[in-house]
């Protein structure tokens, strides 16, 4: 069913999609260079979590093919130097950071190779982060299919599909799942203002999937679980703090406060990438402040008076009292989250590593 | 300060000043008939619960003088149908209803009179009702100014400003009179998907009257009453139950929501025209449902896949028990609102005439 992609390594071009064009038009676009990719995620050619995290991997990827190094220590400098770039590119997510740090440390476990094994090394690497992705997320849409009833109306914010991703999406990779083990379920679609990732982007993707549903305006979500039965509320995450506080894409809180009022689980889904066991609570996570046009214009057509201020913040934070469950590719913790999210880790040995 | 009008009678001619090119054009628009009335109104060149009331009438007044009629009776006939189109207009808005039939009921009263003067009661009332909403709304705006404090942070929701009434404004009235007031206010002006009334109007409103305002996306407003103080929230109404539960945009019933969550005070300001005590709680209320080019397109630009549907609900119900106080021309109810409404009509006499 999916005829597109997100992001492809092509024998050192990193091509992607660019969603800013979606769905009016499907054109990808090839990056040579570790600041041609550092742009394509700051100006969102490619967004999501996870699609950024793998896009950072390219990145390095790119440094390490294009990188003029005549030595390892030469090599390791650049590396650097280009994750200092990338991980400027945009703040919130940790998946970015998460990839990043992944190369340079299987980097500094192979600083005995030679250039061009190294060099293979984190083409090798990057490639693993981003196959991975996939299958996480198939993993995820498992794990979280069992929360999706029959019948099910879920209202869903954001794009967490293939898009936001390298392929299968999060959240909406639960409501894939279930669609694809034959449960009726149907979605609606946040458009989410600023940047209507719902409206443009998992709209499309439901439509390629064959999911039934409706778009509605970020406002709508407590007038339809007050007049309509909604099952549960799937969103995805930007990182995950240690307690269990998440940040997502801006009016998630909203629709968390929304929820918790008529009584409807809210969901978080992600991949274990997302989780910042070193963030001890949401208020330490930055939160992106993004340009006014956002907001005062759509397009070409600027909406507001020319002299009237905008805040745009890119994210918010939803503290964890507010979330039933965080949904992630080794299970579901539930609260407390301290305990859960650390365990999740932990069962699988990554914190013994 | 303000060098612009939302609806004016100029002699058997109904000028509106067209509120779906603003900001960008102040372009102002004539109307003959009644007929033509009820397109503005349905199309929203005029909109705003109080706006269309006196539009409304103004239509009531342009039937009398273009009618035919030879006899009162036939007049009375031809009113009965005007008011039977201008009623279709919009279904959520009570004021609209409500002042057909204030010139219904005087028409009624006045059986005994020859046409000239019966169109020139009609003409009259129709007058009368512009004139006084202006007046209601500065005693609105008085009355709600006490709730201000020095430097307050305000969230308002839609435009409920000079455009939303025809004059002054409702909830923008109360903002208006505490700035001129003196007192330092600062405004987040929810855009208002999917019309972007508060991000078109509201900020246009703000900017004529100095008073400094801020536009949010409508999904940032919980992210600000957690990270800023606010200090209140105060919105418009389209219909106040007896009960207190009440009608008005899209998007209301999230914002008291999260103002509820916030422990922010959370007020409806309208004039008592929009009580409907014939309406027992919200859910009686009907719900307008408008056209998904509203959610889909914005200006010429389609945002959404063409075969995506859309569920675009114009008003929602904010239930009684989320709102701090209603502010009226003559006072402010309080809960329990089935008694306090009441007795604020009571006091005036309305209920014994």
């Amino acid at each position: 069913v999916t005829d597109y992609y997100t992001i492809r390594w092509n024998d050192g071009v990193v091509r992607m999609i660019d969603q800013r064009l979606l769905p009016q038009e499907e054109i990808y676009r090839d990056y040579y260079t570790h600041q041609e990719v550092a742009q394509a995620i700051h100006t969102m050619v490619i967004r999501g979590a996870p699609a950024i995290g793998a896009a950072a991997g390219f990145g390095m990827a790119l440094m390490a093919m294009n990188s003029q190094a005549q030595s390892i220590e030469e090599m390791v400098s650049d590396l650097h130097q280009a994750a200092t770039v990338l991980k400027a590119a945009r703040p919130t997510a940790v998946n970015l950071t998460w990839a990043l740090e992944r190369i340079i440390s299987v980097v500094n476990e192979n600083l005995h190779e030679n250039l061009p094994d190294l060099i293979n090394i984190v083409i090798t690497t990057a490639q693993h982060i981003a196959d991975e992705d996939v299958i996480v997320n198939q993993m995820i849409g498992q794990v979280g299919n069992v929360l999706v009833p029959d019948g099910a109306n879920i209202i869903h914010h954001c794009n967490t599909g293939a898009l936001a991703t390298v392929g299968y999406g999060t959240a909406l990779g639960v409501i894939r799942c279930a669609h694809e083990s034959g449960k009726q379920v149907h979605v609606y679609v946040d458009e989410t203002r600023p940047r209507l990732q719902g409206a443009r982007l998992t709209s499309w993707e439901l439509l390629k999937l064959g999911v039934p549903h409706t778009v509605i305006v970020d406002g709508a979500s407590g007038h339809i679980m007050r007049t309509k039965k909604i099952d549960l509320c799937l969103v995805g995450c930007d990182r995950i703090a240690a307690n269990g506080d998440v940040a997502n894409k801006i009016g998630t809180y909203n629709l968390a406060i929304a929820a918790n009022f008529h009584h409807v689980p809210f969901y978080s889904v992600g991949p274990t990438s997302t989780l910042d066991l070193s963030t001890s609570y949401g208020d330490e996570i930055p939160i992106e402040e993004r340009d006014a046009g956002e907001v005062a214009c759509i397009g070409e057509q600027k909406i507001i008076p020319n002299q009237a201020k905008v805040y745009n913040p890119a994210f918010d934070i939803t503290p964890a009292k507010l979330i039933t469950g965080i949904i992630t590719e080794k299970g579901i913790a539930k609260p407390p989250y301290l305990k859960s999210l650390r365990k999740i880790t932990q069962v699988y040995g990554e914190e013994n590593e």
